[in-house]
């Protein structure tokens, strides 16, 4: 496909919740989320596809077969063929990581009427909602609720940096929190799913190729970890007297990088909040999240343990208490590999990837077929301004996205 | 005093700003500080006191002697004794540090009003602006103004967390930004400033004592450390490919307490900002504070060259870049001995202490004749809501600051 038809749709997207260092405020439920919202509605509009909204808030669009006129002719098969992938970003995230697998999936509906294509089942486009988990902290909401993984009760709950919770939000939104939960029928009339994403990692750039697709995702996971001191004045305070948390987090910090080299796995604490998070106070008190990854179950259970063990030693040095409690935990996901090497061969052996990185496929996986294409990213930067792939790139990742839908569904 | 007239003031003033767990959200031209200032205001008018706020937003109320009316005898001296503190606070903070100075300083007026006492100079109370630096970031603010220790035009761009200036907080409270500035004249007019404050430490109550002197300010200052690496996909990037601000960060804070160990000073960092804070986002900058203090100016230079020599080779190791840059510095400030002495004696010896904690009377020092009182605390816990000091030392710092007023100006 032409890339000017790429780049044409995706400056189109480009502008909404867009900062001025070039990264995105995505955020579920936020203004520049109804404006994504509205922009898939509109597209769908114009190319005449059906559109709907689920009961936790993930839209669709329905590019459905016509009805059999033939006499005698099988109707066609009705459990549908998704594609799709989420508008969020984390706070000043990349443009690609999720509206790429959005763009991708109406331009290659696009390609496939332009060649006369068909569909002999539904195929959908879906844009879920919260992938990242930047505004109330449990990624993949959208999917997991529909899936039954996480309870619609507890998601109600969830709030934002802002005390906001997500009922509230999505009431100011114009939808309804009382209609959340699971939705296995909609899960049921599903054949398969295919996420296309930009690669987060430098892997394809690696192998040469424009496109590849995922073997598993690692077994991942994210941690509050809330150190407990006690407050007092900086310039007073005798240091033997003090019960300073914000030793214990650095600590932590540190500990969770060597653990994670250790084990050969990922460790991270990027969000910290400091109570009263002033100058001259020691702090009361300071809350941390660290996300977790491993190449398996094992080694990410390790790492935890080795982390946990080590900074409650350090507590008990410094006088504060911690508490690590699991906010969200994943274990290693296989994407079903028949559908896997199906679709490798047909993009005449596109390199197959593991991946560190959640996504709502990784949530689907363990109740349709599953895959995901990554489009190629030569720097690696993911959840960043500079995360980019190139117009060419993306215009193959439609490409191949098309031939895959015209083999699962036309 | 009676400790019952103590309390009804405290009680009056006591639920201005105070948040739920008992601590105090005091920020200048915040609506409680607002509050505060009407409050101010009221005590004044009830006693029949002229009040006034100078050209940056500090309060003043004025007990004036009366005009001379017998032929031949001289006129009053019209150079004043000042004694007050500030209301403000910092995040959380108690309710002593700041207003009992100001409390004090009205019911030790009314306390020489009972007994007859005239001043023979002007008495003023003072209640100064931004004395914490607990919303723009520069402690002693509306003292340093004054004094001329802070450029106005630096001021009015200082940005509290909302980034909110100086200038517009002011405008939104009515008062002029423009009209900041060194206030050299009303200095001139001071003979003296004496500010009466919780102590910050357990000094008194291991001497046995309720109110204390001070002798000398150690030499304090606050530094901004701007660690700068690269945003990235905490679930993706390789830890060898990772240029993570956060872990110089935490390197940071355990260098910070370890030199001061060594030196015999204090180094705290208790606020703390990532960008972007995202769970599965490895932060592009860490933003901390320092707060540094030690018993000489040498010993505090010490532990700051350790200190960024140390993180310095750090950030070399992490791929990132660390500034430190100076937000404040005061160097020691040794109170007027004469002064000092004169009130020691005439409180029948008590005893003079040093302090690791800024105050405005650190600031006044350097043009007015300056002291401190101090009230016992008996925890210590100070810019916490534990924070306090009994009804009966409140009272006996009443009575203790009544006497310094009526040798001074009576």
């Amino acid at each position: 496909m032409d890339t000017g038809e790429f780049r044409r749709l995706w400056d189109d997207l480009a502008a909404i919740g867009r900062a001025d260092d070039g990264g995105y405020l995505r955020f579920s439920w936020s203004e520049a989320d109804l404006a994504c919202r509205d922009w898939f509605r509109a597209q769908a509009e114009d190319r005449g596809l059906r559109w709907e909204t689920d009961r936790n808030g993930n839209r669709y669009a329905w590019w459905d077969p016509e009805p059999t006129t033939v006499p005698g002719e099988a109707p066609p098969d009705d459990r549908a063929v998704l594609t799709g992938s989420h508008f969020d970003s984390v706070p000043h995230g990349g443009a690609y990581d999720g509206p790429l697998g959005i763009v991708s999936a109406f331009l290659a509906v696009d390609r496939l009427r332009a060649e006369g294509a068909e569909p002999r089942r539904p195929i959908g486009i879906v844009a879920f909602t919260e992938e990242e988990g930047g505004r109330f902290g449990v990624p993949c909401l959208g999917s997991r609720l529909t899936t039954g993984a996480l309870d619609p009760a507890a998601a109600r709950g969830l709030t934002d940096p802002d005390g906001i919770t997500l009922a509230d939000a999505m009431r100011a939104a114009g939808a309804d929190p009382d209609a959340l939960g699971p939705d296995p029928e909609r899960l049921d009339r599903l054949d398969a799913f295919v996420e296309l994403h930009i690669e987060q990692g430098r892997g394809l750039d690696g192998e040469g190729a424009a496109v590849g697709v995922a073997g598993a995702v690692w077994p991942h996971g994210r941690w509050r970890v809330t150190v407990t001191g006690e407050a007092d004045h900086a310039g007073t305070t005798r240091l033997a007297d003090r019960r300073d948390p914000m030793l214990t987090f650095a600590f932590a910090v540190l500990a969770a990088r060597k653990e994670a080299r250790l084990a050969g796995g990922l460790a991270t604490i990027g969000r910290v909040e400091a109570e009263p998070n002033a100058t001259n106070a020691i702090a009361a008190r300071v809350t941390a999240w660290l996300d977790a990854r491993a190449p398996d179950d094992t080694v990410l259970e390790a790492i935890l343990r080795e982390f946990e063990s080590k900074v409650q030693d350090r507590a008990a040095r410094d006088g504060t208490q911690v508490s690590i409690t699991p906010e969200s935990e994943t274990t290693l996901v296989e994407f079903d590999p028949a559908l896997r090497d199906r679709i490798a061969t047909l993009l005449g052996g596109a390199p197959v990837l593991p991946t560190g990185a959640g996504h709502d496929a990784g949530v689907l996986a363990a109740h349709v077929p599953t895959a995901m294409l990554f489009v190629r990213n030569p720097t690696g930067v993911s959840h960043a301004p500079g995360e980019a792939a190139s117009d060419e790139d993306c215009a193959a990742g439609v490409e191949a996205l098309a031939a895959v839908l015209r083999d699962l569904a036309c």
